[in-house]
């Protein structure tokens, strides 16, 4: 038994580790040796964790979706706030958030899905998932706000969810190439636009 | 002048040869040998017309972005038609092109952007300045069609521009994600929506 939890802290520390190295330099440009090197452990230890390098990608993509959903919850417990506020809460760390640094700037989504789009179907599989259910996650919180009565009834939730998304995959897409958050800024600015109601 | 014609040409020959796998496989999941024996010619010669990997990364860019504005006149020359005419002809390009095919997914700014931002600071700048003097070129449009009648006056032509550019590039990433072309197709819809003139 605790061998099995010294061997889960082993693989979480490469997980870990291995982030924020993946993060900067994307998937193929991240080397077995430098994984290795970065998290102190042999290439038996890794390989007894992870029966490839694609395997690694998977896990590694994996929990950052599962991560990413935990934060987002955490972002939208206070549910005495509107929902539009909670929204908002979101839009507002992608751009920066004292926690977590600016979510657009450390999103391995952003960094990674070009890359593995036609690199690895199981990781492509892994991002398009979660995606999906993140898309689908804010499209619920658009029709509870719907039936609060903060978020115009006119608006489809789903693909209000979606183009949101689009908009600020693509901004923060453009923040990274032109290293300036005013992509992110107009985004915000673009969204409270998107969902104010139809003027009469 | 003659040897200087063929030097030229063999430049070309690399550049053209290796467009399809940088596309498909990224900067740098594509080894020069690869691309030695994609484009038939030895190790010599490749450093001949470029002084390193980057380099030859760098004129990979600054190629495809003149190609892409003469592309973007060309769908534009039709001066006849309304300014709202071609500017969706643009976005319908993205979407399906019957010569070149679907522009966003064939696009090295949506393969290559997240990769080269931290890469490469003169891949980085070339795709930067390549994307401002586009989203420049729609501004630009956009205010032609204002001054002629068919793009609603209260946008500003230049938040108007980069808004689009951000939403196509995220919806052509989300394309090549979840390999279907819903995104590109939400991100038409939500095009004509934005713009729509003021309901009075």
């Amino acid at each position: 038994m605790k061998r099995s939890i010294k061997s889960e802290a082993t693989r979480q520390h490469i997980l870990d580790t291995s982030f924020e190295l993946v993060l900067r330099k994307g998937f193929v440009g991240v080397g077995l040796q430098e994984i290795l090197k970065a998290c102190d452990v042999p290439k038996g230890s890794f390989y007894h964790y992870f029966a490839s390098k694609e395997a690694f990608g998977c896990a590694l993509l994996e929990q950052y979706m599962a991560d990413y959903k935990v934060r987002v919850e955490q972002l939208w417990q206070h549910t005495e706030q509107s929902v539009y506020a909670r929204l908002m809460a979101l839009w507002q760390a992608w751009i920066d958030d004292p926690i977590y640094g600016s979510w657009a700037e450390n999103c391995l989504i952003v960094k990674l899905a070009a890359e593995v789009s036609d690199l690895s179907e199981d990781m492509r599989q892994i991002l398009n998932l979660g995606v999906h259910r993140l898309t689908q996650r804010v499209a619920l919180l658009l029709q509870e706000g719907q039936q609060q009565g903060s978020i115009p009834t006119h608006l489809d939730p789903f693909k209000t969810a979606q183009v949101m998304y689009q908009l600020w995959l693509g901004a923060a897409l453009m923040t990274k190439l032109a290293q300036d958050k005013a992509p992110l800024h107009l985004a915000l600015e673009t969204t409270k636009q998107l969902l104010q109601p139809i003027q009469e």
